[in-house]
């Protein structure tokens, strides 16, 4: 059986033998698990400390199983192969746990929930990234409260009716048990955001992510208050699990007085198939003569540039003023309200899965459709 | 006269004779002052037409000259060139006006802000930039408050007492007028905020400008409330303008699964003087080989690197984690608690002025130090 | 005809003959019409400034019709009588008007928008507030903008297909143009507030409603972005104008250590009707006897008593502390997330419409009834 | 000894025999401490609980005492009583330790935090009220944290240098441990705010408090932050304990269309001392003739009034609009920007320890002084 083959630490919690409700805890590394190496410096180490941490975790009405898939890393280091892996793990033990919890370092949390997102499509049960900015270890900390909190949702479930057709024809009212947040979710300082909507902005506070372009999808406290209305529906159909990624994507942060010397060859590169094009404002760039002229040439080529902004709030208006009117002439993507984030991840995925030679047309429709609820259509 | 040799518009404004106070607007173009072409796409318009839109112009107790010192442009287009044409108007006209208002697009902004904060050192009047986020032309708009509010804000004076010694040795007290914000600011929705800390966060809303590392230097609603302590103190001697802008400084903004074919040309570029390295979280990027090897290496060669983060709140603290501890070692610099607007303006303000071969070391020494408030020192 | 009793003015604006939309603006006084006398304090002067200083009230594409109906006053001085003169006004001009601005001080402006709300049950246009922080005839001030905004709002409309059975009983399906925000609103700085959930926060700045239990209705920047989700829906039937107010009500906000010296003569007197008890936190109050005793001893003589939290965020759950266990069990009502504003105009209205004698059962369930969106049943 | 009197716990940390820094933590009820009781409703229960549920206290490198001053009690029944006793407490035990944390109800924590800094003149040690939206004894909870940091805050200190004359009249430089936070403070969510401005503002979330016309004196991050500027220095001489208050204070919320039958028995009532008159906005009350009678007629009689805004933002500018600058006429004080919770708590105090009578100006001029920070003057 897969469990086996990991590191794996089943959790004694107060669930009973009726308790049917089972979360798996994917360790990373990231801070949330960091301790001081004799440089001073935060290192990861063994996540069996959280347990003599987090007391509470042994008083939970649900089984908690607890899994290291690959040696801890500073999520500096996180990338499309740990994203595969963490998707393929959940992929194979979807059917053993009600919800997955993903201790993850908060730099590039962003990144890898929008990652997860695109990877596991169709997907019914909750998928919580979340971290800490201090260790578990100190007495101040943010992890704690971060830890016990994704659990708690990643457990929600609530009770539908649904009606099935049986053998005969007749039809029966089933209730059914489906989780509340069907989505791969951040969690921390008692907000709940949509993955693929969410950006680190604050290096040192608590309130260290947001999602500017969507309301959270709930608020902890004293009751966890769920905004239903912003939460997707539970799909129809199967989990989705794409195996691939492509890195062959660039971002390109766009700013005043750029010198073509040094941008024009990560551009020209003939195995590039992807930019996200970091732009200013409403999807503004500057319109001298060698920007248009590259970006023109690569697209013709068949590079997919896609525009988001480099503001946090709001979105790309392609057209609206001169200077972004000329880059849809040229065939170059609105991203909307795609973070960059996610526009880096939702390329890096189509290309992993679509031929961007023979599919080109294919991964554009994609690229302007919200597969998972990472954009606004206008 | 250098006056004559612009379109030059005086407003009639209600200054009496005895009205000493005089200010200068710089229209350089931007939203502000556009209007709808025939494709549906704003463009930049005559600025005369400030005056109808804005009777309350005329109404001023001070004395109102505006100016367009080069064809008004979309602030997608702003550069080095530009910035350094208003910031040699600014020093040319610096004796004949007690404050500057700069009509400025919003989505360079910040990053003009910055630049001429670097380009006029030890400035002792206000140089206010604004804008808008509809045109001044449309019936529901905050170009109106906006400049408005600058135009108060720039006028502003102080009277502060100063013991001068005259020539026979005694003393006198002498009640001088000084300028409220001696600084390069920007005035956006009712919050002044130091140019070289600000960044566009928002593309739709009028909430379009965040200082998020340092308070606002004041707030308008019934009064204009100015947080003195904030605010730079009167610098010593006289304006100290540089006249030249370097732009072999690249920006590279650092994301998970970076393939090297695309970024090592970009790095390796022997003209390459500067590099803003815009990190995850509180300083780090990922530690894989080819990215310290190409760190290193250029470093080595007397490329300068700025580490700031891509996190709009809170700092950069090299070191503190062990993917960051590797960039102190290779010589990388700290860029604190700097915007990557300004570390980018910075650094192409130094190298313009400094040699980068023979005064290496004087280039890290300012770049380490806040020259015009940029930057935190912890 | 009605409008002949009145001052009026109609302004000429940009509509055309075919233009049908028509906006009837109400001035009542408050800073927005403003002026200084000559002891420094400010005074409301004559409504026809208003135009003089906005010259964009000329330049609407619909028609404009504006009336004073009382002498300006001060919004401190509002009260029952002026609520049901607006509410009256707008009732009988209702067929000639497709939306209503009310200017309006700002520091009744709240209690007004919540009185409104009720005396126009199965209102289907806007009734949109708004006034400012500083006096239109000001150089800087955000009148205008409020003004603007507002007559923008005021006027939106959205087509709807809508079946109608004919004389022959087949079906026909109409386009209908009807109100995008049929509510009684604030708009002020931006934000369009549902006006029975709003509270005035802020003395100085501009930010100076908030509507913290309710999400706002709007939001105006480049574009005016609805949350529509937020909006009430059009009701069925004709506007029902209820044209009393009693205010045989007091307001009692709880402190710790009260005396019960000074407020029990008050909640004594047999002529009280309603109480609005503004509590701490989520509905508790100090369980002294005499407290407990003579609101056991009112409410069972009849006197009806509301229980709202002092705190303007969250919401009252009476029975969760023991110290709001016996309310429940004394018969006070829970106000839930109902403003202290709220929750005295709907008494104020209650017992002007319902006798609290014969009817008291019918103004409790109308109470705990959310009316006009005021409030949320959890 | 005194402590001998009380339930006290000394907890085992890890403070060595070098260690000299000693906190006491005072118990007295509130939400932190509670539990379900068997009609549901949350009631306190023993403090020995702490101990358990938070297993980092025993870790912590000082001393830790605890003491239960009183029966737990809920918080909405604090009053004069309990304010006194527990600054009595600390007045008596303040060489003892170095600081002090006051677990605390959540619903009064303002007034109380308000009360005691008027209690504690002089103060140079911190008291840090903290307290909690969900029992320290539930899974997820706001406890520990708040808990925690209010501890590391108030065993804070910092050398300084202080110059000190010998008996010989040569001087030494003495190093000396101060108070980091010598004021009555609330630790809630990561934010350090002084007391006397705060005020509860939310039933739900964690973000329960604020203190809006007051910059915050820290906040809680990866570091703990501290705003110096805006903490009061130490104070010169020693802690002046104060020792009585007097509850003949009201606290009158102004509202529209009040009626004189209710109100003026209140406010003529012989006994009445003080009127804390909660108007609108920046200082405004209806101009009615009664109104304006009675506060005339009773303020002539010695009554004094203070007028605070119910806006929690802001100030009143008594004098500003026509509403107010009545009361400026008839004697009744401006309380700028003192919260209502401050308002009443420092009249209750001035009354308790000056005689209304025959000290009439000494009361009105302190309550016009800042005596710990409770209020800005203009």
């Amino acid at each position: 059986m897969l469990l086996d083959q990991y590191n794996i630490i089943k959790l004694r919690t107060a669930a009973d033998e009726d308790c049917k409700t089972s979360i798996l805890v994917i360790y990373t590394g990231g801070t949330i698990g960091m301790d001081y190496d004799e440089n001073g410096s935060l290192v990861p180490f063994d996540f069996e400390v959280l347990l003599e941490k987090v007391p509470e975790l042994t008083r939970f009405k649900f089984w908690l199983t607890m899994l290291v898939p690959f040696e801890p890393i500073d999520s500096s280091n996180m990338g499309t192969e740990h994203w595969l892996s963490m998707a393929w793990l959940i992929e194979e033990l979807y059917d053993e746990f009600d919800g997955f919890v993903i201790l993850h370092g908060t730099d590039t949390m962003a990144y890898s929930a929008s990652a997860m997102s695109f990877l596991l499509q169709k997907l019914a049960k909750p998928v919580i990234l979340t971290g800490a900015q201090i260790p578990i270890s100190a007495h101040r900390t943010d992890a704690r409260e971060n830890l016990i909190g994704a659990l708690e949702i990643a457990s929600m479930q609530e009770s539908r009716q649904q009606k099935i057709i049986i053998e005969d024809g007749s039809e029966v009212i089933k209730e059914q048990n489906v989780a509340l947040v069907p989505e791969v979710c951040i969690y921390f300082d008692n907000l709940l955001l949509r993955g693929n909507r969410s950006k680190k902005v604050q290096t040192l506070n608590f309130t260290a992510f947001e999602s500017q372009n969507y309301p959270h999808l709930a608020e902890a406290g004293i009751f966890i208050n769920y905004t239903k209305s912003a939460i997707l529906p539970i799909p129809r159909g199967n989990l989705d699990f794409k195996s691939a990624m492509d890195d062959n994507v660039i971002l390109w942060k766009i700013h005043p007085s750029m010198n073509p010397k040094y941008y024009l060859p990560m551009l020209e590169n003939e195995n590039l198939k992807g930019v996200v094009l970091e732009s200013f404002g409403s999807g503004n760039i500057p319109t001298e003569k060698w920007i248009i002229d590259v970006l023109e040439k690569i697209t013709k080529r068949g590079v997919i540039v896609v525009n988001v902004s480099q503001c946090a709030g709001g979105y790309v208006l392609q057209g609206h003023y001169e200077t972004s009117h000329a880059l849809t002439q040229i065939g170059i993507i609105s991203g909307n309200d795609l973070t960059s984030e996610s526009a880096l991840t939702k390329l890096m995925y189509l290309f992993g899965n679509y031929d961007n030679r023979t599919e080109k047309e294919k991964i554009i429709e994609l690229l302007q459709t919200p597969l998972c609820g990472e954009m606004t259509l206008f």
